[in-house]
């Protein structure tokens, strides 16, 4: 047979070159990665394509992840599913887009009233995060590594002004998960839309309001043609994290080297996605206002309110699931923390620059 | 001769093992990084043994990156000398040590009235920085990757109270580079010490004040024992960027894995450090100020004060130097930007979180 003689003439190599000095390098290893995003939007799902593409990188093409826009392995929010089951290796998307099956998971995305993309990090990687995410992916088989992070998100498009919490009574706004919750509780009706539905939804009229990320992606939507009140500032979403979800199989048969260069990928993009953002932002934001759209602020009735409201989310999504009770004390404290050092250093200095 | 007799018998090899699938993989790379740091700072220092850490993982130990500790190859402020010449292939070390030679290698590090980690990582990488940085640091045959931030530092310890600008005449302030310029504009007597002996000046009392990093790092250095009163907020170095400097024969000689690599590890660490800092500084600042110390904010006037000599020192830097002046119309366009954006959005949002 072939393979005997193959065998049969590999075994008169010499010792020494049958284990060459990349004798760990691991052989081609091919995976899938679906995601929750359009390949419209290319700071996030362009977050996603190059991340593939600086692990092809690091391991001279050995390890190949394939990127796939949402619904075109599977349903923008079948991403986790397909993870867990294994129908895919790894997926991106944020925990956040399945509380309604655990609750925690939205801590290893973003709450509203949240933390800062650096206070995430700090908090995942150097405050604990990381081991009480693990516990709760677990149950799903899979672990997530931040892999990406919008900073703050807009307050978002409403056609009419907001000027107290009564403006938005009867409101029909799309906001997603617990942002659907807080609007909710104040008195509006949150609409769970497909991203490419957002803009019809708001031309025919269906909706009077949208939430969705920040200048660059809802220029690209093009938001601003059907709505004129752009609100601010993210209170709602202070960062997104982006999670790389992968199958602790999957994961668990990776040389270290392709585990290092996978979880090297995820911190790059961590951060490279929040420079592109901050840096297509501004000019974004300075071309929607020269199109017509208008900047305000949040009332601050309306931000107290919202805050309220938030607190009776944690309390009752706490009371729903020990985990997210846990996981929230935790991350209350290290936020707290945070909040304190940023007040007295790097926030309080930033403000100097500010005010100039 | 035996180096014969091993060619010999290599030529034996069938084609098919010759030229195995890892065929672009490198041969073992061993570079030497010198640093300014002592080891005792284990999260700047650490930084650099840790980027090397990581390099040596992603590469399965093929790329193997020595981190020397400062004075353990070449003085702490000769590690651009020992990387521009060649006796070592990279080093660790902050651009705005060696302003000296060139003021225009500020911007690669940080300034007084700057850019917050967060926004240096998207103006280098995202803004135009990379590019202008590269053809200043082409000068010295290498060019610098950010690989370690900071955050903001505090504004230093001081043995009696700062509350006016007069308190500072004459005031005796370790405080390098570019912030002895700003003392020594308001009358302070600024010294450049070595950090190994901050704390018996300070003893001794040859020494009236210090300004070093941040709580972490200046709970190591005990500056607490040696003086009482501590400032804030580090509006003189809101970040402070560490540089990986790297030879350029030394970088063309590198595989595309191998650079990838480095460039991964460099983005990492520069997250990673922060991260530690975040997390680490505040468990720190409560200690301190258990033990004594006390937390002061600048006044308006001193902070006024230096805003005023910063920009004398922007002017003065640009007549001498015309890349400097180029870089910092470019710095400072980007910087003003993103402080209109964050003022909207980010910063706004976080703080309201602060007042909670």
């Amino acid at each position: 047979m072939k393979r005997r003689e193959f065998l049969g003439r590999a075994a008169v190599v010499p010792a020494a070159l049958a284990v060459p000095s990349i004798a760990q390098a691991q052989t081609k290893v091919k995976w899938r990665m679906p995601s929750s995003f359009p390949s419209s939007l290319s700071t996030v799902q362009g977050g996603a394509v190059r991340l593939a593409e600086k692990v092809a990188e690091l391991t001279d093409g050995g390890f190949e992840i394939q990127a796939y826009a949402a619904g075109e392995l599977v349903p923008p929010l079948g991403v986790l599913e397909a993870v867990q089951s294994g129908t895919t290796e790894a997926g991106y998307s944020p925990g956040f887009f399945y509380v309604g099956k655990k609750p925690a998971l939205a801590f290893d995305a973003g709450v509203p009233f949240g933390m800062t993309p650096r206070q995430h990090f700090s908090w995942f990687h150097h405050g604990g995060g990381k081991e009480l995410l693990d516990e709760v992916y677990d149950a799903f088989n899979m672990v997530s590594i931040p892999a990406g992070n919008t900073g703050a998100q807009m307050g978002g498009w409403f056609r009419k002004p907001i000027d107290s919490i009564t403006d938005l009574k009867g409101l029909r706004i799309r906001a997603a998960g617990y942002l659907g919750y807080i609007y909710s509780d104040l008195g509006a009706v949150p609409q769970q839309i497909a991203i490419g539905d957002l803009y019809p939804a708001m031309e025919r009229g269906t909706l009077d309001a949208v939430e969705f990320t920040s200048p660059t992606d809802d220029e690209t939507l093009g938001l601003n043609k059907v709505a004129k009140y752009y609100y601010a500032p993210g209170i709602l979403e202070l960062g997104a994290s982006l999670g790389l979800m992968i199958n602790k199989d999957a994961m668990a048969s990776l040389s270290p080297a392709y585990k290092a260069a996978l979880e090297m990928a995820c911190a790059w993009t961590y951060s490279d996605m929040l420079a592109r953002y901050d840096s297509l932002n501004v000019a974004a934001l300075r071309r929607l206002i020269a199109g017509g759209a208008e900047l305000r602020a949040w009332p601050d009735e309306v931000m107290s309110a919202m805050r309220k409201s938030a607190d009776k989310l944690f309390t009752e999504q706490g009371e729903a699931d020990p985990d997210f009770k846990r996981i929230h004390e935790h991350w209350r404290a290290f936020l707290d923390d945070q909040l304190r050092w940023m007040s007295v250093n790097d926030v309080a200095a930033e403000n100097v620059l500010i005010r100039g």
